[in-house]
């Protein structure tokens, strides 16, 4: 599995354009062979602050929306980025899930550590 | 480097109450060890759908954690939402920025692939 995350800042006069590029692009995206998940999302303290993610089942999936015009219109959209966009692109080797987090806090029951 | 991504669709009235909340813990381990990023998300089409996520350099630094009050505090949380939330968290083994796109670009320039 591979996930690309976009972060990007933008000026406040450009926001809705630019939330509505993504999820226009999102949209069109839906069918694309090995899409797992893809996400527009906003900063809970900063509307400003824009995320938008997607999943794929594999790098060879991924590259080749890579190579297409879904990427041409998505380094278009980072060009309204008031700063330089992060981009990155995770290859992810194990996935867990709750049971992982019950499984830590059972084996360690009796060592509260503090959050620092 | 593992991440945790929390996503949970919550009541209308209780979005509030629970983007404080998160975004309290994310203040609170600013200064934990190991931690990369911490941020909190709201879907941009719908506020009631939130993303809650964790970067940690290592899964020893992310346990020590699970195991304190922090995710006592965050599984708490979760009792809000609407549905089941989602909790995924993915072992990373690789990580590739802006220069991955542009030399998968270059390499199949010619080879414009339709987006689905």
């Amino acid at each position: 599995m591979v996930e690309m995350t976009l972060t990007m800042l933008v000026h406040p006069g450009r926001r809705v354009e630019v939330v509505k590029a993504l999820r226009s692009l999102m949209r069109a995206l839906q069918s694309a062979r090995g899409l797992l998940a893809c996400r527009v999302y906003v900063e809970s303290d900063n509307p400003n602050s824009i995320c938008y993610m997607e999943k794929w089942n594999s790098a060879e999936e991924m590259d080749e929306q890579i190579r297409s015009i879904h990427y041409t219109r998505l380094l278009s959209i980072i060009e309204a980025a008031a700063e330089p966009p992060d981009i990155q692109l995770s290859w992810v080797s194990q996935v867990r899930g709750l049971e992982y987090l019950r499984s830590v806090r059972l084996r360690d029951d009796g060592l509260q550590q503090p959050v620092n």
